[in-house]
């Protein structure tokens, strides 16, 4: 595929000056180019016309103006973690990394607020706000190589999106370059501002086809007091989501994460990951590992007891244990943090990350489940996912014994038919990885004609010469 | 002021077609007109071509269809109770007021969401969530007229945005009908939707820019268990900032609202508003209001007292009370809601809605103080707010014993000094109320370019004939 269009490759005065805004230190060439033009796992592999990783947010300025004066693509990139492709050039873009803008710039306890490079990784942030005494509760399998720019550029998800939500909800404030080289200085560190439209959000999810994120305010939180982790077995998935309800009510909003797993996730798990087994004595279809965290500074363990036996009384679970140990809680996060893994042991048939209303979950894979056994009788279906933010991980593996590539050309059938359900419930196709390459073409056949006109209207005002990130989302 | 531009008034037929739309049930004339045309402290009063409230979303769009073939402006309303004048229209537009579109269209608390017509009143979504065990936090004194489509298009705050955000923090999903017409459904009941650009944030605090709000999604949350209502005295507004940061650490975050006044505050509500009385023995020069609330069952008492107690220690307060009933509860949250009434009482010279970084709310207090005291010797500031959100709520009265009216010649002035500090600081001019009619030309000469220029361009894009609500904020 290419994005090429009405552009040409960049004539190579271009290429030298954008190499002399840059420095040598900023050009990655030859052996040094292959980390930024596959994503970890090969594929969308990728080329560019030139690699570079400016200094500052002027250079990055200067770059961009360069490529807006000689209609240059440019493909931001930050640590190359994205599961759609987003951040891989197809050939005659620049690649633009933020790599070595690492800086925090700012730490405010008393504002609750952290002004750091787009560079910064995930795990540094959480760390420099530790270090203040403060929680950054975003949480993402990638965090230690993803960077700020790239979660806000995505609107990362993880596993605290319940308690404090997605990225979008914990950035305060944005500094970006335009697609004309403007630096665009929104870098308020105010909680409330009703000064005009509110631009940042734009950017926020933005893939990086409406300009390039160079800074951001994140939102800090004080550091729970208490945390108690829960595993517990149910009968079905109703259960599960009832669960959900019964203990946020009796906690009084107290989940911070509430991960569902069914039995297949936890059967691959103990098959193919070190070190594992099953939590409890009994199997049962669906379980949950749930977390919950309270500011006073005691009491918190008390009240999930009092909880889970009510659940069991209720009948909602099966049998439910507490962490009694940090190398317990360890154990179970470790558990949840391997299903992928595990599920390529058994060979990946499809994937999907979609989201339905909370309420909707249990319809849904039902539905789903029956779509899929049409199409690909045996195919085992596994199904996790944050219940709070009715996101699931339906993944699809083979049937029992075949080919870990049986299911290898029926994908896209598969797919198709999973997204036909999640279209009937009024879901999401994406809900947490983006479109990008990826989705980009199901997204221009799924999404309704108003979103998608109102999408490119917006596109076209901002970035008339659509040089952003082009074949990327839209 | 007009905004005719090159628009010319409604000829009769096109108004005729509208009323048809609408229905003789729908349109408003005569004396039923006043209320939609004048605001409720008599400011900005306004002209209109016709006034109609469709019955449905499929009216509005009707309606609107119609004013975008012929080139008519609209200006959307929903309970009038608007600060800054963006729900009156100059003349030559249909006010479009959603006052008839009333439905709770649905609640479901396994989802913790709530689908509403935008003219449901805040009230009324305050009690149906309620009804349904469920709690909708958003919280302002206008809470019993405005309506869910003006909280949304204002993006409303309030005193319980510490904990549960601002309007748009509270919002899935919107139904919104477009300048040309088409409705967008973008009713999604989702926590985690990664498909494309949030369009549902442009139209948040939009203040009828860019379409008319019919429809939304509505988060709800648990309610909590326990609430603890103290009110404390201190010495400086560093000591009220400095409390706020013990506080949340010491309830991690248990608090959902932290209410700043200033000793002016007392003084005035004590004169001015029947039945109240200081509620601390001695005056102090600076108070909080603070709210907590914990989803465990009992311990938050004695985690807020063991709080006061040690902030007494460290002289970050010098007395405090912890409300003993409801009665209490309600009488400082009756001394909260009256400042405004309060000051009225003593005549306003100049109101400022502005926010800055928390913890720059002390400087930013001395330079606005020493600035107004330059231009008015002797004028009574009266400063009180949301400290956790950086709001300050900044009014200043006539020197002591002056005319009600002695600044009234003075305000541009003043306003334009206060102004200049939040400029100095990187704070808003408009925290929450907006910018409508009466800081339009603040906004146009404050903001910077770069903002400027993406709000027309996306302006532009949405509503090329710039139809929607013309005059207001843009």
């Amino acid at each position: 595929m290419s994005t090429r269009g009405n552009r040409q490759p960049p004539p190579l005065q271009v290429l030298e000056a954008i190499r002399a805004v840059v420095g040598p230190k900023g050009v990655y060439e030859g052996a040094d180019s292959a980390p930024f033009l596959s994503e970890w796992r090969g594929r969308w592999p990728g080329e560019a016309a030139l690699i570079v990783a400016p200094a500052s947010t002027e250079e990055v300025a200067d770059v961009i103006r360069i490529c807006d004066a000689h209609n240059v693509a440019v493909t931001p990139q930050g640590g190359n973690t994205g599961l759609v492709g987003g951040q891989i050039p197809f050939g005659d873009e620049i690649l633009l990394s933020l790599k070595r803008m690492r800086r925090i710039r700012q730490i405010e306890p008393l504002n609750n607020t952290m002004t750091v490079d787009a560079g910064v990784t995930l795990a540094e942030a959480q760390q420099a706000a530790h270090d203040a005494d403060r929680l950054f509760p975003l949480s993402i399998g990638s965090e230690g190589s993803c960077q700020i720019g790239g979660v806000i550029s995505t609107n990362a998800g993880g596993v605290n999106v319940l308690r404090y939500g997605n990225a979008r909800d914990l950035v305060l404030g944005l500094e970006v370059v335009l697609p004309n080289g403007d630096i665009w200085n929104g870098l308020k560190r105010l909680r409330k501002d009703n000064t005009g439209y509110d631009l940042k959000q734009l950017m926020i999810g933005g893939e990086g086809t409406l300009g390039v994120v160079t800074g951001a305010v994140l939102k800090l939180f004080p550091q729970p007091a208490q945390k108690v982790t829960a595993f517990a077995g149910a009968a079905s998935a109703k259960d599960a989501v009832a669960l959900l309800s019964h203990a946020q009510n009796a906690t009084g909003g107290g989940a911070s994460s509430f991960e569902l797993m069914s039995r297949r996730c936890i059967d691959f798990i103990v098959k193919h990951i070190p070190d594992t087994r099953d939590p409890l004595a009994n199997a049962h279809p669906w379980y949950v590992l749930m977390e919950f965290s309270s500011g006073q500074a005691s009491g918190l363990r008390d009240t999930v007891e009092t909880m889970l036996a009510n659940a069991l009384d209720a009948g909602l679970i099966n049998d439910a244990v507490i962490a009694e140990s940090e190398a317990q809680t360890q154990m179970l996060w470790r558990m949840r943090h391997s299903i992928s893994e595990a599920i390529n042991g058994e060979g990946l048939g499809a994937r999907h990350d979609v989201s339905v209303a909370t309420s909707d979950i249990p319809a849904f894979l039902d539905e789903a489940d029956a779509a899929v056994e049409r199409l690909a009788p045996g195919a085992r279906v596994v199904a996790f996912g944050h219940i709070g933010d009715g996101n699931v991980h339906y993944d699809v593996a083979p049937p029992e014994g075949a080919d870990k590539n049986a299911l290898d050309d029926k994908r896209s059938e598969i797919e198709a038919a999973v997204y036909d359900v999640i279209d009937a419930f009024d879901g999401s196709i994406s809900a947490e990885h983006g479109v990008g390459r990826h989705r980009r073409d199901t997204l221009a056949n799924r999404k309704n004609a108003v979103d998608l006109a109102m999408m490119r209207a917006i596109k076209t005002a901002l970035d008339p010469k659509g040089i952003m990130n082009p074949g990327k989302m839209l």
